[in-house]
């Protein structure tokens, strides 16, 4: 058998080589190149091909396959959610995803996304938080402390300039996991007994939890003026974590109205209930905030773009510190046309 | 760095190790034994979750998801289809493929898809031939003969018992390339100079040209009463390969009418031309072949569901004979709420 020829390679990131590159640049910085590399695609934004993502639903979960392309390279991540996993010891949410040439359609990065979703996501809600959190914004609040919760505080210190984070979670062992991973990262962590209590003081609050249902993670009580909040957790059919009358008080940003109507807080508004795009207040064709009192809501449920910044991102860097394999997943004969002489040539001993 | 646990790797069939899983079994067989996977999931159609595939177009080609699910298993195959390709010396048609459990979202096989796609392209075709076709034919005619051909060809041998292949292309070194591949295979290989020369005899045609545009490899006189088109080429919008003449004369039988309107030889027809979905042929709910001056027509597009039987296939053949390696590709912390842990201490000294 003939060694394949360098186009049968895909580079692919492992699990392990995504956390070496990771710790190669830093986690902070990582977040901040991050937040940088999803900014610029969304100031680019009317370039790329959208659609929603294209759900296969089941009674426990779903999995999704996210596409996008800005004409040069296409990208798409496959990712799973469900909840109920981690009562079997598994992740809600696993990822990995796939950037190729338009022009020939080879595939030229493979990349495990579990953890560059999570880098990702928390790197979009930095972007938001930075264009509509109020100025000099010091504490935050994260109610729900499971996998993303580290994540969203790092990057809020890294990208805002947060400094103290104050959590909740219906299970203390969860809040009492994120405050220990926190410990040394210089932010002050208090762990709270009530969301009520994790509020006090703080200028944002992102809600990350799990559930696959209609929940009320935050009443309308809680929230007072001028906070800016990131509702990352309410990302699909079914699964809401604000109360509506939060919703009524705020001004909404999204990513992809089509996308987040069907999915976000959103879903529990009318079908023309007013929304600002995103990445129109980051291209200074729509405003942000527009006063110190205004309630400022990120209904974020994460959108292609994202992913395609962030395989862009790890592709540039894997590339140069060596933190990837070669995989074989492409067929690559010396002829193009003779797929069957290849496969035929491969029973001769060598 | 502790070692990532079992649940984090993916088995993932090579190109190398597809083509050592195919020899180790038998081309034939795998061609025989594929046609009965795929006639299999056929016959419990109604069951799987079916969207057309999730296309994104540029001037060039086509990268293409198609995914589907069985409720127990998911599957999705990446797919480009780039017919100047060929012109840098790459394929036409690059895949791969995935399966998950749908109780977990967890991928559970990552494979080469390029040759595999080519065995259950091949495959479809010999099952609507066996179901299609006048019975005893043993002639067979290959229009265009690319990568796809050597593996009609072989399918039909092994399926239906075709003896004789007639071969033609545009370009003759094609022809050439094919007919030696053939030469040892026990069929009688004839290479003519047009197409008319080819179907000469032929119970049994095959188109699969590749270029992106409306061609007419076969015009209507060229199409004599009773014989049986595969017509696998055109598969896109603005590609087809058959005369619209031969359409109006044939009983036309495809995969999944909603994805075959758009992509299939019936684009040319109205909105609401009569077609018959060869599931139900399958089945026995619907009638094949009515008569022996009947010419039947298969409009193959290729649909997910064929590629989600050759993945199963290939994914029981592959744990059994070890012709795949593990993947590092999914994060799987000890405690799944701890993904930010897993990677702090990816940071510290083994």
């Amino acid at each position: 058998m003939t060694p394949p020829s360098n186009l049968a390679y895909v580079p692919f990131i492992s699990v392990e080589n995504m956390m070496r590159l990771v710790h190669s640049i830093g986690v902070e910085t990582v977040l901040k190149e991050l937040t940088d590399a999803i900014e610029h695609d969304f100031t680019r934004w009317p370039l790329f091909d959208k659609t929603p993502r294209v759900g296969s639903h089941s009674d426990v979960g779903v999995i999704e396959l996210m596409p996008t392309s800005d004409g040069e390279l296409y990208g798409f991540k496959y990712v799973n959610g469900h909840p109920t996993n981690t009562k079997q010891g598994l992740q809600t949410v696993t990822a990995f995803g796939l950037l190729a040439q338009v022009s020939s359609g080879y595939p030229v990065l493979l990349s495990e996304m579990t953890v560059l979703t999570a880098l990702r996501t928390a790197a979009t809600s930095a972007m938001a938080t930075r264009h509509l959190a109020p100025k000099g914004s010091k504490v935050m609040a994260i109610i729900g402390n499971g996998a993303q919760s580290e994540f969203q505080a790092l990057a809020l210190k890294a990208v805002v300039g947060i400094e103290e984070v104050r959590l909740y979670d219906i299970d203390p062992s969860a809040t009492a996991k994120c405050a220990r991973n926190l410990a040394k990262t210089g932010l002050k962590v208090v762990s709270c007994r009530s969301s009520q209590e994790a509020m006090e003081g703080a200028q944002v609050v992102t809600t990350c939890t799990a559930d696959k249902q209609y929940a009320t993670i935050l009443t309308d009580n809680m929230i007072g003026e001028g906070v800016h909040i990131n509702a990352i957790g309410g990302d699909c059919p079914g699964k809401t974590e604000l109360h509506k009358d939060i919703l009524l008080r705020s001004e909404i940003f999204v990513e992809y109205p089509p996308q987040t109507r069907i999915e976000g807080e959103i879903q529990q508004m009318a079908k023309d209930h007013p929304v600002t795009e995103l990445w129109q207040v980051i291209n200074g064709e729509k405003p942000g905030r527009r006063s110190a009192k205004q309630i400022t809501l990120f209904d974020g449920v994460g959108f292609a773009i994202e992913d395609f910044s962030a395989l862009k991102y790890v592709y540039d860097r894997a590339l140069k510190t060596g933190h990837f394999q070669q995989l074989d997943m492409i067929a690559d004969p010396d002829d193009p046309r003779d797929l069957f002489g290849m496969l035929q040539r491969a029973a001769e001993p060598a």
